[in-house]
């Protein structure tokens, strides 16, 4: 018996989409029974993550946690949420329910490491917010891994990119600005790339870029299929404030 | 403020996964809270809605009925299912919960209605447990409509069909074969086709038959949306058997 997966959803709905195709074609199911129950609460209303990040707005706290108990009450087993930024949140979402919390912000770093034994420095495609709240760096620094990301105009457009992304524009246009911030990490010396917002592999593929691209929904993928089917433990809960 | 969907899915999950394209794609969204709340249970453990009905296995009734209480539990405002055989089940679901729930029969109906004035023969594209269930005949029999279905061996073909789409093969195959089978019904004299079964429309278009087809996935997403922003008046609950 698989476990369920309850998934906070909605930041922003393509995205949330895209994790549920993809775990859909990735369980190599042969009929409805093999594939996992997930419980997707595909939340739209959740407030804006870089406005709350950046003062201009509510916190996402109080809804990402009254999502989560939602979930548990519908019969979810453990949680993943489809969307870095939002894990500036992830002690709301840990404090509200009893529930194994999968963070994908560990889980893509891990994924790097594995990708490129020896990492030294790993280039972030993330939102101004993600960075600015040091969630990639403080996951990497441990283990001896610099982090480069875009910077000024640069993390400017490509902020403007995201919220077209959102809007619904995943056009040749779009790709091809989304490639050339990707490139100058690179030009940089990033010697592997995270694409750590789930908006982004909406519109960069691996053959976009010379260097391995870890695309953070891929592996929150191939993860949730590993944690449902009991393949692998669950992480440990780590409530850093305690409810 | 939208009202925020309940959807009953995972029967099957690529059915439910067509259901949340199609109302992202047509929510006109600007911005990720443009978008509705889906509150989207994709449970593909519930027993096989055709098994149970032929006395080959449990009904999935109380499974519905359990997945019901928890969409109520996260906060939907009323309830959809994405399936229409597990329709036979609708007084479980009615019973379970105090919500609305919009019938995919009633509304498929209305739209064939609306889309051939003075209508007398439908064709029914549907699985042999809906249609022995009665769903969509009973549903048509108040306003004149007589049905016509596929029979026997045509039928036993049409049911193999949607356990191979589940299985994930909607190729150029599988798709000329429900042409087939749409055409058989078209020729017994089918003014309108009805895609009775949320599996037809991921193989079948409207261009591959000479006359209308109504595609009850289409139809639920217009009027999901319509109920969810408040444009209709939800359907008044009709409980049949009391709690």
């Amino acid at each position: 018996m698989n476990r369920a997966v309850g998934v906070l959803g909605g930041m922003g709905p393509e995205a949330t989409l895209d994790f549920f195709a993809k775990v859909l074609r990735r369980a190599g199911a042969r009929s409805d029974q093999d594939h996992l129950r997930l419980l997707i609460d595909n939340n739209p209303g959740v407030p804006d993550r870089n406005a709350a990040l950046s003062g201009r707005g509510e916190s996402p706290g109080p809804v990402l946690a009254q999502m989560a108990r939602g979930l548990q009450a519908s019969g979810a087993d453990f949680l993943v949420m489809v969307c870095n930024t939002a894990h500036a949140f992830e002690e709301d979402i840990l404090n509200a329910t009893t529930l194994p919390f999968v963070s994908l912000i560990e889980e893509t770093r891990d994924a790097a490491l594995r990708e490129q034994p020896g990492l030294q420095r790993v280039g972030l495609l993330a939102t101004s917010t993600c960075l600015g709240a040091g969630l990639y760096q403080s996951a990497f620094a441990p283990y001896g891994v610099s982090t480069l990301a875009l910077e000024g105009s640069a993390l400017a457009r490509f902020m403007d990119l995201l919220y077209q992304i959102k809007a619904g524009d995943t056009g040749p246009r779009v790709r091809a600005e989304m490639r050339t911030l990707a490139l100058e990490l690179v030009d940089s010396g990033a010697e592997v790339l995270v694409a750590g917002c789930t908006e982004v592999p909406l519109v960069l593929d691996a053959q976009d870029v010379p260097v391995p691209l870890v695309n953070s929904t891929d592996v929150l993928v191939e993860r949730t299929l590993q944690y449902a089917r009991g393949l692998v433990p669950l992480p440990e809960r780590s409530v850093k404030t305690p409810a």
